[in-house]
């Protein structure tokens, strides 16, 4: 019998005593020479995301493969990522960073693909189509989507944060996902990014008990010590792609990887 | 030297006489048993899909593969989208119902991966994340994206009408439409779903030289010929899925797909 997800993510933040995200952006213009050079790319990607799963397992909460860099490698694609997501251990949290949100029968088919098929634990969605589109992700206790809220990219204010009645759509969307999250029994997140820990604080204040994936600290946004203060009391999960993945273009690769996991966790501890 | 889209779309509809776009949904529970009897789902998929395709055509201004059913075939989904798309003749748009929405490097890779690798002519893509979100896919003259703006499903109220500054949220993607398309000179166009007319209505105002690609007409909506009223004076794809593909559950599904396909053409016969 599988646990609720909530029950393995709180399993999994304890074991590894991290709540960091690695996030598998395998772009492969960025994949070291060292890889590129023997083999073809596809080669080389599935080659660079196993080497940088055994250097970082123990030291994660989840890994988030970004399935727009798995789709651009071609009709190979789908296997690529079966093959990844085989190097996981078991305890670690999949997440297909897919961004899906199409209609009932259509949503159905996407879950179906990603949470039974390919084994995910999770997936970020889209609420733009509403109810209907994102229930067919909760149908899993054991499983979670996580849905757009307010998300990190300079976009992300286009629309997110127009003002509906009084209160910004992505706060209309966190209060939606309470009732969809009480009618599914605890499947339901949401993506929070760090660049507006306004927003982020507003979230984590309408949803005390939702886990958030938190992209966007550093480079793009607040440090992870930031976010942990204004959304740690929560569970969190707080991702981290090029700045783990790309710490080093050479041979070391995986070994920098591991260092700036670690440099990461240290930052926020899980307590 | 390829043809920008806009002049594209208008060539098919005048060689074709049509507006109608067939909906590839390939539900393994509803792909006739003649063809699932005697072969592996993913062959029965394929076959279904070519059949179709070679009875229809000629009476079609494009066909739309929704991926998520391609998806759920597993790892060889992609090389069936391959092998479909090779069936269709050069001259007939095709469209990825992908309805992809992702930051600005995953967008591009998603945009490689379906406009450029797979040559698709246009794509599908949710207005959630903002402009960033949907530049990257505006970067081929002779591609387009169609973003959602009003859906057709039941959740598409739950979001798409609430109002933000005086006028409801899908109004507001459709203006930022009209600027992202005058950036990228005529490669957008939107999803406005038949079961509004109003909305419909309202976008063919906001937006009166913008392709729509048109779902829902019939058991959803409103008939095709209400739809060819509110919305016509604009080019218009008019989309049918279920009602062309599993017109019939035997045998003859291909004849009885091009005699639905001739039915809905006669409804709204291009002019």
């Amino acid at each position: 019998m599988s646990l609720p997800f909530a029950s393995k993510l709180r399993s999994r933040c304890e074991t590894s005593h991290s709540v960091v995200c690695v996030g598998l952006d395998p772009d492969p213009a960025r994949i070291p020479k060292a890889l590129t050079e023997k083999s073809s790319i596809e080669d080389a990607i599935r080659e660079f995301c196993c080497q940088i799963i055994e250097a970082t397992a123990e030291k994660v909460v989840a890994f988030k493969l970004n399935l727009a860099f798995f789709e651009a490698i071609g009709r190979n694609g789908w296997s690529v990522v079966e093959d990844v997501l085989k190097q996981i251990p078991r305890d670690v949290i999949t997440i297909a960073d897919a961004k899906r949100g199409d209609i009932g029968n259509s949503a159905r088919f996407y879950a179906k693909a990603l949470l039974e098929d390919l084994s995910f634990d999770a997936v970020t969605i889209s609420p733009y189509m509403g109810s209907d589109s994102v229930l067919p992700f909760l149908q899993h206790p054991e499983k979670a989507a996580f849905i757009l809220a307010r998300t990190s990219n300079p976009g992300g204010d286009d629309f997110q944060l127009l003002q509906t009645k009084g209160i910004p759509l992505y706060q209309r969307i966190a209060i939606a996902s309470l009732d969809w999250d009480a009618a599914s029994r605890g499947t339901v997140g949401l993506v929070a990014g760090a660049s507006d820990l306004h927003s982020l604080a507003e979230l984590r204040h309408i949803c005390p008990e939702t886990p958030f994936l938190i992209p966007g600290t550093g480079a793009q946004g607040a440090s992870a010590e930031d976010v942990m203060r204004v959304a740690g009391s929560g569970p969190v999960l707080i991702n981290s792609s090029r700045k783990i993945i790309f710490a080093s273009s050479g041979k070391d690769f995986a070994e920098a990887a591991a260092s700036a996991t670690d440099v990461m966790r240290s930052e926020v501890a899980y307590r």
